[in-house]
């Protein structure tokens, strides 16, 4: 095949279509698609199905491009998503060519190539926020930015080391959440701590009081570290605050995500007894 | 190479040496290595890493295998594995063959074919239970099933449509918790119904009363559904009582897990407080 793409009209629409492999933004496309490496290198994230495509279009306006099978554009749905997307940004592909974009089975044929929302590293923080320290596991990650954004938090700090906030994995567990919150990364642990006009908080399965006895109505900084090694030593120094959570069974300890569910939603609990 | 096994002496115990990926035995471990369905068929599961492998040795004495690579029979943390193992259930590999039959990264070489555990369905459910009704994120399934072992919780039943939970990736991400409850697999919603002696409680985002202001302090069958379906109908008929977490986010739902984790230890909250 050669590299080609020509316009015709679908549904009234004039759509550009790529119909080879060899054509130059699909290998750009094929190539963000298979390395969440090249996703983090160049601040670049695809937006998969329908929930997240009009998740980001109603946050973030246009993306970069939208890329669509000629099955999708049949269904009211991707004609809902197309129908808000400049001309210019339409890309077709058939099935073939789509599927080694995706990384969902038996996905709807939409996407969305955008650049990651990123904001500056505010001067100070005086809001509860989340902090991860390191958190690798991609639906961890996930799991806690959609947590966090249903707790009514804003701002998430991922250091270095935590699985990237924009592969599409984490937007994928994270349904939506990115578009609700403020996600910081490659946040280094001295600069936020300098910024960090809260108490920070964390987890200990030893000898720390229980966060049901502990006043966590205020705003605070929860910092949740890595699946193995736990909470680094730069953040441990700097702590005010650690809870435990009582746990009657045989375990010692819970998986990140549920941990940070149970401690949000207990600063929650707390809130809303005192507001 | 032909299908060859041999023994050998090492560190003084007598080991059996696989070394050839024509042996029936590596076809077999790697037919099911590869494989969830083949596990599930078989009722066998491979249990991998020192953590699992001590966890399983405490609880239910001699696997049906313990597979070690060379390199891994050097490391104390091997030795003590393999010194409660029963001479003619130990094979080494050599790492390339073994390294097929991995599913862990940088793993520490050491893995046990056991037999699920299992036990027949209970007449009556007396005390509080999970139904994981078709959850299907194997992440998911392991950080629930972690949940409940932390909170005391001894019986979770899976429904048709649940990931299994033996599987490599449950296994791991249940982190020993499978050691810690009874699991019952493949369970039909009306035959567990017919025995549950304890109220059904659903969470529900719609017009529900908050988690914290419902009596969840006496034994309760906590029902979590599918990620997209959430709740069969079999089981919303059935409901006693059906909560929801408050969430002043914007977001309308919270992952599975991290839901199952805020419910099981608010009712751990609310038990503390009058126990």
């Amino acid at each position: 095949m050669s590299s080609t793409s020509s316009s015709f009209s679908l549904s009234s629409l004039p759509v550009k279509a790529i119909t080879s492999r060899d054509n130059p933004l699909y290998k750009r496309l094929k190539a963000l698609a298979g390395s969440t490496h090249q996703q983090r290198k160049s601040g670049h994230a695809l937006l998969e199905g329908f929930h997240l495509a009009s998740a980001y279009l109603d946050v973030a306006g246009q993306p970069e491009m939208c890329i669509v099978t000629d099955g999708a554009l049949r269904h009211d749905e991707a004609q809902a998503i197309v129908s808000r997307i400049e001309d210019h940004r339409l890309v077709t592909l058939p099935d073939a060519l789509f599927g080694q974009l995706s990384n969902v089975v038996h996905g709807v044929g939409i996407l969305l190539l955008v650049e990651k929302l990123a904001t500056p590293l505010p001067d100070e923080v005086a809001q509860t926020c989340l902090v991860l320290d390191g958190v690798q596991d991609a639906g961890n990650v996930g799991s806690i930015l959609r947590s966090a954004a249903a707790a009514g938090i804003q701002q998430v700090f991922c250091a270095p080391g935590t699985a990237y906030a924009w592969s599409s994995k984490v937007l994928r567990s994270g349904m939506g959440a990115h578009f609700l919150l403020q996600i910081h990364e490659d946040v280094e642990a001295q600069a936020l701590i300098e910024r960090l006009a809260v108490p920070i908080v964390i987890t200990d399965s030893h000898g720390a009081e229980a966060i049901y006895d502990c006043d966590l109505s205020g705003p605070l900084a929860w910092v949740f570290g890595n699946e193995g090694a736990g909470v680094s030593q730069i953040w441990r120094d700097a702590v005010s605050l650690r809870v435990t959570i009582p746990q009657p069974g045989g375990m010692e300890s819970l998986n990140v995500a549920a941990a940070a569910a149970v401690c949000v939603f207990e600063q929650c609990r707390q809130q809303r007894g005192r507001g």
